[in-house]
């Protein structure tokens, strides 16, 4: 704080926390020797999470204020805000209804100005501390921690365990909200008590809160949850099971036209479908290294009633793909083999991280391998890259980062293959990237663990980042099943793998085109691209007339014909988001036409039956166009 | 014998067995009282079964008389022909180079003429004998009999335990031919020894056995398995697991042509497609149904690392089409609704059972149900018939039968739902096929253990019939899973249900379509359309030209730029079944045109290439107009 203050008053007022040799420190923590330091503020990630630790902190002495005798879990700082996991003891259940009393307490103990003091202490008295408060959850915490690197934070009549940071003191949280109240396990097993979990959110000014309380509201408009479910696109089962989606007629249509265009764009691109089954035998994962690696995790092998049999369902399509490279000899003229596949798979995920489309249990990759020569890797890997970057234009994600995942070079042991292979690997990822002029962020120690990758993260409508895309290179599997191309020189070879999803998965990504549109599909897209709106019944014949034409154009067309005002039925049809209404009444029958209003733009005037169609299947062909 | 001698003496000659007061018997048997008979000539197929018994007591005297000590099984008749499991002891093995040995040796004991002479025996007698011939599998099979019921044939020095008919002597069998050896596990039992299984089939006619060696080597030829591998449409691996297909990319796109052309047709039927998962919770299978009548067969269930729920591999897609139609309430008025999906399913099959495409282990339906009220129900039926008939003449299906699968009205407790639901759903079958004048044959006891059916059976180009399309009622799920819809007295119904699959499977139809066309599919199927031949290097860029248009035009053309022959290229073209020919040189390059072949049939002159390309398009939609 000295050292922000010998820098300049208004910014030792902004800073919240200190990088102190690589270990984030309080800001009013003495240094005692030279240092690298980096002051923090708000608005870098590392000063949000000493403001929002210490956020917690102030919630839960709000909480034991208010609740005498409650217990204390973990209270971390999290992306937005912070949580508190606390046990409020037998009888005692906190809701909703509760949180604006806490925050009222909240708001008066943050005036108090009270100081985050640290404090390093012994084992043994942190123990008697905590034992004699009866905090059962933090004693066994402390049980498991080591001696003579123990801190707690005192602020006010509060105490806790905490390694910090903090704020130097209460009254730098000046906006607070508590957001909502679920249950969590204890350390996040289903086998130990269930906690409380309240949380919450704070800011330095009142209109950042403001304008975050906004965007949440405009995120729970998004919910591709809640605008699946209006508009029919998906929907869940309890008796199927959480985690799987049950795609309705509307949806699967919509999948189904995102699945023919990008097999448009990968047929122009020298790629095959191919289709393999949902389960493999366990030998198939073991032989790819999947069972060794992910085995324990997953949904448990599926036994044959007979003959002692097991097999997996596919967490993967990628093995399938190789023993497909293998059904016949492949030659160095033959390469490369692009082999797609709309491929479902299935991964176990706790059902308490399970999360509409965006986290299943069962999902569809848009998947392919490329195997090619070496090479071959770089241009291939251009060429991925260009229909990743076509398919952003079209779906109108402008904004998009990209992240190239590198092995830990200090922690190699963890990757399969040799050095010289990664190495390789590496390379041709940065070239064909930098060559295609992607600005990318290089990562250690985030690779796969069979190769390197690149990433593609896009920025939706309200300014969230979503992983999409992703290349990987893989020299492991061509080893691991023995993939072999005959060379120009008659020997044997071993080709390189490509793994690439431009979409990631049908699942995530209609969810994620979901939020970012707000359910407002491009046209080529929409569940519904017309709605008919007769202005009353003695035009209904002429309705189903229109109707029948535009269907029989390969238009998407409904047709209203409720007894509502046509005022009604504009208003309704533009809430469920249907590109085009036509309006047809006395004129448009006698003169053959409708009347054209397009979604949130209003009245396009009068059109014939045939220009209209033209019109609209124009504007489609238009809208895909490279 | 006598009965047949006092009609004629030519039917004296070929009858070969009688069914007497519905049993079948010897044709040498006395009848003591006024009895109902039938005689059967070979043609029948009570007649083959005494010809083709008697054979397998022909075989089993020749192997005994070539191999003293040899233990026998069983040798039943079957379809086409006879086998018998024997065990020939330690360290005798026969193989497919013996089987001219015991062929002869049968011949020169069916000229010796000897009788089949039956005999009715007491158990310990016939226990006595076989015990005395060291034949522990007979004795296993006789401890199992009633006493007072055995009988025992004996024609030559052979005797064997039989409940016949058996033809008088052995000269009646005239043409004999031995296919080949197997291995089979004792009463099918894996876990018991393994015998050797000898197929055979004989004829009263050399003529006869000609013929039908000249069908196995054609269905030979056309089998699916051999020309799927040729054409590269699907591929098996071990490692993946067998009776589980990968579709290679011509076979995988071959089968989305399938798909597409279904799905336009049932668009247009008013069919929605939706998408569902491949596993759904044991639950949803308890509640179907399914559970009870085949978990124990089937592939086990699929347990969660943590969280102790179980998953079943979906064996069926109706559980989940019924939840989506649950997943909102329905009104008279939304009905029918028609739900369709191209469903992967898994079944378990013992691995002895797999064969090609036509029994595996995972298979996708082309299944839909529509849910309708019941006084929807016959019309529904009907509109479902007419989808089948139209993919059966544009799949070249003409001759083609129909079966109705009722219940056994004798033994009503294996079928689950109330007498009244099943007599409406029969009535409604048979008035269906009725008004669409299809010719039936009913049959009771054949229905679903959920509701009766209608089956179509077409017969292929050799005269085989295969099991395809299937229609069934349903008014038991709708119960189990208690659907319902708000008629128009305001009250809860119940809709009916009919499942659907025209195809049945698509690996199923594909292999009876490959035997069907032999590989030569129709010009809008072919994996390969057109096949360009230059006939000369000079030539390669033209071709190539050509190439690049009718890709572009839709056209699945190849290029053959081998330096061989064009007489060698144009035969091996056509053995690829390309459809057609396009011979490439000077003055087509010069006159910018195309000579045209056609498979089979040869030159069709030359064209530009705008007119061939309209001319195939033209041709494609022809072969698919309704």
């Amino acid at each position: 704080m000295d050292i922000a203050k010998s820098i300049s008053n208004s910014l030792a007022k902004e800073v919240v926390s200190i990088t102190v040799n690589q270990e984030l420190w309080d800001i009013t923590r003495p240094i005692h020797s030279d240092a690298r330091i980096k002051l923090h503020k708000f608005d870098d990630s590392e000063g949000k999470l000493a403001y929002w630790h210490s956020s917690a902190h102030l919630m839960a002495e709000a909480l034991e204020n208010l609740y005498p005798g409650m217990k204390f879990g973990i209270g971390p700082a999290i992306e937005n805000g912070f949580y508190y996991d606390v046990d409020p003891g037998d009888g005692v259940t906190i809701t909703d209804s509760d949180l604006p009393r806490i925050e009222d307490k909240m708001k008066e103990l943050a005036a108090q100005n009270n100081t985050y003091l640290r404090e390093e202490i012994s084992k043994s008295e942190v123990l008697k501390l905590f034992k004699s408060k009866g905090d059962e959850y933090k004693v066994e915490l402390i049980n498991e921690l080591e001696d003579g690197t123990i801190s707690v934070y005192k602020q006010g009549e509060f105490t806790d365990l905490c390694r910090g940071p903090h704020l130097p003191s209460t009254s730098y949280i000046k906006a607070i909200k508590l957001l909502s109240v679920a249950g969590a396990y204890w350390r996040g097993d289903e086998k130990r008590k269930q906690l409380t979990r309240i949380y919450g959110i704070t800011f330095p000014k009142q209109k950042m809160l403001d304008e975050y309380l906004e965007f949440l509201e405009q995120a729970k408009a998004r919910d591709h949850r809640k605008i699946g479910k209006e508009l029919e696109l998906f929907t869940f089962s309890q008796k199927v099971g959480m985690g799987l989606p049950l795609w309705l007629p509307k949806g699967a249509a919509l999948r189904e036209r995102l699945e023919n265009f990008l097999k448009k764009v990968q047929k122009k691109y020298g790629y095959e479908q191919v289709m393999t089954p949902h389960i493999g035998q366990k030998e198939l994962y073991v032989t790819s290294g999947h069972y060794a690696k992910y085995g324990q995790d997953s949904f448990k092998p599926i036994k044959t009633p007979q003959e002692g049999e097991e097999y997996l369902l596919k967490p993967m399509n990628c093995p399938h793909h190789c023993e497909i490279y293998k059904s016949k000899p492949r030659s160095y003229r033959d390469l490369p083999v692009r082999m797609a596949e709309f491929g479902t798979v299935y991964r176990y995920e706790m059902s308490g991280e399970l999360h509409g489309l965006t986290r299943v249990r069962g999902f569809t990759q848009d998947d392919a391998h490329i195997f090619c020569r070496p090479d071959q890797l770089k241009d291939e890997f251009k060429k991925v890259i260009d229909i990743i970057l076509y398919i952003f234009r079209i779906l109108d994600f402008a904004d998009f980062t990209t992240q190239i995942s590198l092995r830990d070079k200090e922690n190699t042991e963890k990757y399969i293959g040799t050095d010289e292979n990664w190495e390789k690997a590496e390379q041709a990822i940065i070239e064909a990237s930098n060559e295609k002029g992607l600005k990318t962020t290089i990562v250690y120690g985030e690779a796969a663990f069979y190769g390197p990758k690149l990433d593609f993260m896009v920025r939706d409508a309200l300014g969230r980042n979503w992983q999409l895309g992703t290349i990987q290179v893989d020299y492991n599997l061509p080893d691991r099943f023995e993939l072999e191309y005959i060379g120009s020189d008659d020997q044997r070879h071993r080709p390189v793998m490509i793994h690439r999803a431009p979409f990631g998965s049908m699942e995530r990504f209609i969810a994620v085109l979901i939020e970012h549109t707000a359910g407002k599909f491009p046209l080529w897209l929409a569940p519904d691209q017309v709605i008919i709106l007769p202005i009353g019944e003695k035009f209904h014949d002429y309705a189903e007339k229109v109707l029948n034409f535009l269907n029989n154009s390969d238009i998407r067309t409904l047709i209203d014909k409720r007894s509502e005002k046509i005022g009604k039925k504009i208003r309704e049809s533009e809430l469920k988001k249907i590109p085009y209404l036509l309006i047809v009444g006395e004129k448009e029958m006698s003169d053959g036409t409708v009347s054209v209003r397009k979604q949130g733009e209003g009245d396009k005037g009068s059109m014939s039956l045939e220009d209209f169609a033209n019109f609209i299947n124009k504007e489609v062909v238009k809208q895909i166009a490279e």
